[in-house]
């Protein structure tokens, strides 16, 4: 009977253990929340952008570009996005960065160093990012803030 | 006098006519008018697509992922709008047309050979499209259509 | 009477209502204008240049590679002329920002920080763009300018 | 007590209700597990190979070059893995595909149309993928195949 029991356990614990650790991700529903509040912020202050939201691998969710935005901004909202989402932190470090001399960051592939990406973080994932371009950086920036406050609401 | 007037004349037909012809585009407002459409339909199937509508440059001006689409279909949503901008045509023409062994057309650069990129015309004009890429390809086929439907709503 | 209204009522809501907007663009014989005036005034200086003329999406419309220009000027000039559009603004503004230590904005994607690239207006619209390489960024640019001055001229 | 439960209802109701939803995802051990059995199969049959492993965003997590392995392979077999999570399916559903003629797959962006690329599924999520280049197209399969065999086994 003892055996049994040890050759039961050893049984369930030779189950593959593979992947049996999760981690938190964002839905279309939570996108669009995070998108229109970025939006409103927008048209509030007349500012023209585009707003992207990518998932943790930097592939495109959400993506709105207000009428008037120069064209360039579809592509430079994505690259702020998933800069955000690829370096785990927002745009503007590198932006400051590179403005205190580190020019060196220029040539990391991905890095954008422009303010206006911001990462998603849950339980200490990075599980997204929202990239906002279309008037000055430090405009973006307040954009794309706008935009993850609703994370945080009660 | 009338030497006066003749040179009046000229002056004022010499004045350049330079783009003095317009042709109509699409707001973010019609693209998210056509987006619900199109996500309504693939939600009444339980489809999981990417909806993506690009303006007549074929720069992206909406794009929406619901929950649980491949990745892949992010750009091939992209890549099937974009196709139908380019050439000015449904991406099932290329679709039949490989079918029916013109092969050939795969060497297209920026054509898609799928069904589910729709152009979008307005008084001649190609303004725009919609990629629809997450299911079967008449099935994106079908999505795509809902989402033109509302431009001929009464 | 009432029939007759009620018809009437029915031909205007069954009207879409979808993109009544319009904008202006570039047509290629005036494109050819622009490209005229262009190469003048690089043949007028014994400057080899490409000349090049995008849409307002950044599709070339015209492109002209005068004899003996460095073969590397043939996507610069593009770059330049789709920086132009994409962007809204003058190739030297970038040129400028990053002379005097904004050098961030190398990371911006699809933008040239060289003079030559010029962006058409229209009634608000920017409509295209010139984009010219060759010899010096300060001397493209003065092409670049001799080409739109035919939108002005009278 | 009132206030207690007053209290208990405000924490909960404070708790965003943001991506409360989540994902499995693969570890570099699993990654190595899979290629150890992979690597080991290849040697077997004295097969030269690149194994590649990726998560579901398509991003590398491990990549192995058996000495003298043709180097196109490096690439390939990446984007195996890749064309694997992007379409949640064998890399062999597109290499049946097209030898039965369905030829207009190969214009689907991202899509490989050759055996050797596999995705790894855990609770209906696709967390990864293994893709295998080197030798002929079957054989790269059965070692992609012998690689998951590790996530069955007891």
């Amino acid at each position: 009977m003892r055996y049994y029991l040890a050759f039961f356990l050893c049984l369930i614990m030779s189950i593959p253990s593979f992947s049996q650790q999760s981690k938190p991700y964002i839905s279309l529903a939570e996108a669009k929340k995070i998108a229109d509040a970025a939006e409103a912020k927008a048209l509030e202050n007349e500012w023209t952008v585009v707003i992207a939201i990518v998932d943790d691998g930097g592939h495109l969710i959400l993506l709105r570009k207000i009428d008037g935005t120069q064209i360039g901004s579809v592509e430079v909202a994505q690259a702020k996005a998933r800069s955000a989402v690829y370096f785990k932190r927002s745009t503007k470090v590198f932006e400051d960065g590179v403005n205190e001399g580190n020019v060196r960051m220029l040539s990391l592939p991905n890095a954008v160093a422009l303010e206006g990406g911001l990462p998603i973080f849950k339980d200490g994932f990075c599980i997204g990012a929202i990239g906002i371009s279309g008037v000055r950086s430090d405009q973006d920036g307040v954009i794309a803030a706008a935009g993850l406050e609703v994370l945080e609401e009660k």
